[in-house]
């Protein structure tokens, strides 16, 4: 993207890279039905096929990927447009009526919290993280997690606009990054990816997020079974509330040597 | 909230403030018409009136402060829950079922940036920047804005997850600064008190963002004729192509000394 850099009083013409941002069509199709019209996501184009599952797998609309027909990803792009669609094949039939509904509610446009809590556990409870279930982590692994996130990132430090999030195992090994203009997109991408592997509930997990936590990000994770999530950034009122009612550790603010625990500090081994 | 603090070895015990987070509903009203939910929204408690008013306004539901009946606002606080709604009462009748589709077209889910762009410019021409019209900003006066906007923020040192939205005269005096867990409702928030100060369209106004600049924020402040548009971190690419088509300047990464122009440079003046 050309730009105009402006440095103390002197200015260059240059061209950097900017986060693409482009929306997508998320539809969904049962074997006797023609497709739905799910969502209309702004995301970063790329793993688009795991971010239209992974975005139906928090909906509740499939459990594993058991649930997907083969061909289970059919791909649309409008040439010369940005018009792109992803439908997902569903193994079953769903009811698209009540669908549109739950899309109104639990959509990233905002949400119910009370009433969504007891839908999210009526609609999941498998998922549902179990207290002081899940990996017990060590001071110093959390602590690595963010740099270990930003060097698998590629395009982090070129764009500086892009979310990211990684899925770490108990040893802190990074399994999985992806990215997205939108914070909620890099984690439905990379639950779609593991969700591919065949690796849902992620209960020996670890989720780490580049940026803050909202109530949204907890309720996805939670779906996912994750059981131990972290950020660079700060949780929100309803997110530390929703993680503690899940039973989910919230570890916030991991900068350095430091960072804060919001909610079930059983899992973090601060002494290690 | 009580959180567990890790410092290096050391753990402490204490109870930082985190950014609230609760779901508010907005509706509207017109003169012989019963309220309509019009969107859910995750926002910050505070200012809700304003955020109502700025949300409809961005959707097209009004244009100005005559557009609203006496009582302009009623609002509903839930006795012991945090089900709290805004209906804003609007002096005309509304196409409620027109509204329904357009709100899934633009809400912060996401939005078909083409289709978008020409909806946008349908439904409100009158507000549409028009190009090389606007304040023409200093380079000295766009690197104060950060530091102006932060001093004013009254939690964002506090809680460290709160985005700002500010709006400022063409000689680098702030007029109101408004902050959200969501970029979108700060936005919302700020626009809304323009217009309860009958100062919308913002043709001669400065809007500086505490964040990144999404498609849809573009599309919020051009809705509000906001020549201008200043932010710390990246715009998108959809950002930067509707700010240009828009006629837009789109000024980010504001930070220390230095800042990029993606849009429109006509309006700034490099040399002072």
């Amino acid at each position: 993207m050309d730009l105009l850099a402006v440095r103390d009083g002197a200015t260059e013409t240059r061209s950097d890279p900017v986060a693409v941002e482009e929306p997508l069509e998320i539809r969904a199709e049962g074997p006797a039905q023609t497709a739905v019209s799910i969502a209309v996501t702004m995301r970063t184009p790329g793993h688009d096929a795991e971010l239209a599952l992974g975005f139906l797998f928090g909906e509740g609309l499939l459990r594993s990927a058991d649930d997907l027909r083969r061909p289970a990803i059919r791909e649309l792009a409008v040439e010369g447009s940005a018009n792109n669609t992803v439908t997902v094949r569903l193994a079953a039939a769903f009811d698209a009526k009540r669908f549109e509904r739950h899309f109104y509610m639990t959509s990233s446009c905002g949400i119910c919290g009370k009433a969504s809590l007891e839908h999210l556990q009526a609609i999941a409870p498998p998922r549902i993280v179990e207290r002081e279930g899940g990996p017990r982590l060590s001071r110093s692994l959390i602590v690595r997690l963010p740099a270990t996130l930003r060097a698998a990132q590629s395009a982090f430090d070129r764009t500086g606009g892009l979310h990211a999030t990684g899925v770490f195992d108990r040893d802190g090994r990074l399994l999985v990054v992806r990215e997205d203009v939108g914070r909620h997109n890099a984690l439905d991408k990379a639950i779609g990816h593991m969700l591919l592997q065949r690796q849902v509930p992620l209960a020996d997990r670890v989720l780490m997020l580049s940026g803050r936590v909202s109530f949204e990000l907890v309720q996805k994770a939670a779906m996912a079974g994750a059981p131990i999530l972290c950020a660079v950034s700060a949780p929100s009122s309803l997110a530390v509330q929703a993680a503690d009612r899940l039973g989910m550790t919230v570890v916030g603010f991991v900068r350095g040597e430091t960072f804060n625990v919001y909610t079930h500090p059983e899992r973090i081994d601060v002494g290690a």
